[in-house]
């Protein structure tokens, strides 16, 4: 998508060969019209595809997943990573491994929310190890309902998630792929 | 907000006299129509007004605002609980006291995205006691820039936030006024 790898070269911030930071219009600041080209284009890509949800993990995917969804006319639901006191007791759960701060989180999704009729949307703002489509994976899989495909905005292509998902016949979509970092530059697939 | 109200006598569930899960529309899955709906009325509310971003807090804040902000055609910021690598140095940050948790965690927004041109709305899920606008309101402050109004979803009113926010001339806006709930039922103002 054009528009998006302008904006990343133009305001992405490159920090060694692994951090590219887009915190001033993706995961911090949010610019809602570029979400909305977002949108379209993921509407365009499933267009063919009944949609009955869109599944995210929080927090920079709430966003993303919210502006989506209206093109598809469904609801978002998005897998909370805290504990909260206002969760159902019935959840589908999954262990996500997080390289940067090093440690295992649980996600969880209330029973009510997902079931064996709905076709699974995920949205997520980044993809790199893939551990949090995994995870988001391993709970669609639980609940019986099918993954239809997975949509990313920026999947860094030297970090093994995406390869992995693709390999195992599910159906991955990334709006842009980063394939490199290096002298402060980002080269794209 | 009729529309809201509604929503909540029929899908809110009352736990006790303090709990109000509404996690079926606005907090774990969301209704991203019965949003947009919620933005056109902000946008009506605050249509005199010249806003320049929605600030937020992570996570649930965030889906809201981004819909709510389309109305604005104007970015959104969100606050960040967690720690991250990926966040820059130099930040705004206050303490917020969690009524739930019983503790208090830091909130922290770039210095890049927030400044003395600013005029802020506010959009949040809940009021309650207040804790988590204060700490935006501090932020704001810090940042010079003009807090124009807080817009939220559901105030509860038995809880004191909205009435020391509007003792000190905060605007604020609540689209749904839980005055009280008992016996599973809902009463607004």
């Amino acid at each position: 998508m054009d528009l998006l790898k302008e904006r990343i070269v133009k305001d992405g911030q490159v920090e060694g060969s692994e951090i590219l930071k887009v915190d001033s219009f993706l995961n911090h600041q949010i610019d809602v019209e570029l979400f909305n080209e977002i949108g379209k284009e993921f509407k365009r890509l499933y267009d063919q595809e009944e949609i009955t949800k869109i599944l995210t993990i929080e927090a920079s995917g709430i966003g993303i997943a919210c502006i989506v969804a209206q093109y598809f006319n469904v609801p978002v639901v998005f897998a909370k990573k805290t504990e909260s006191r206002n969760l159902d007791k019935e959840t589908y759960e999954s262990e996500v491994y997080s390289f940067t701060k090093q440690k295992s989180y649980r996600i969880r999704v209330s029973k009510k929310y997902l079931n064996e009729k709905d076709k699974i949307l995920v949205i997520d703002d980044f993809l790199a190890n893939g551990k949090a489509a995994f995870g988001l994976k391993d709970i669609i899989d639980q609940s019986g309902a099918t993954l239809k495909g997975i949509g990313i905005i920026i999947e860094k292509t030297f970090q093994p998630g995406g390869k992995v998902l693709r390999e195992q016949g599910i159906r991955l979509d990334s709006l842009a792929r980063v394939k490199e970092m290096k002298d402060g530059q980002v080269i794209f697939e």
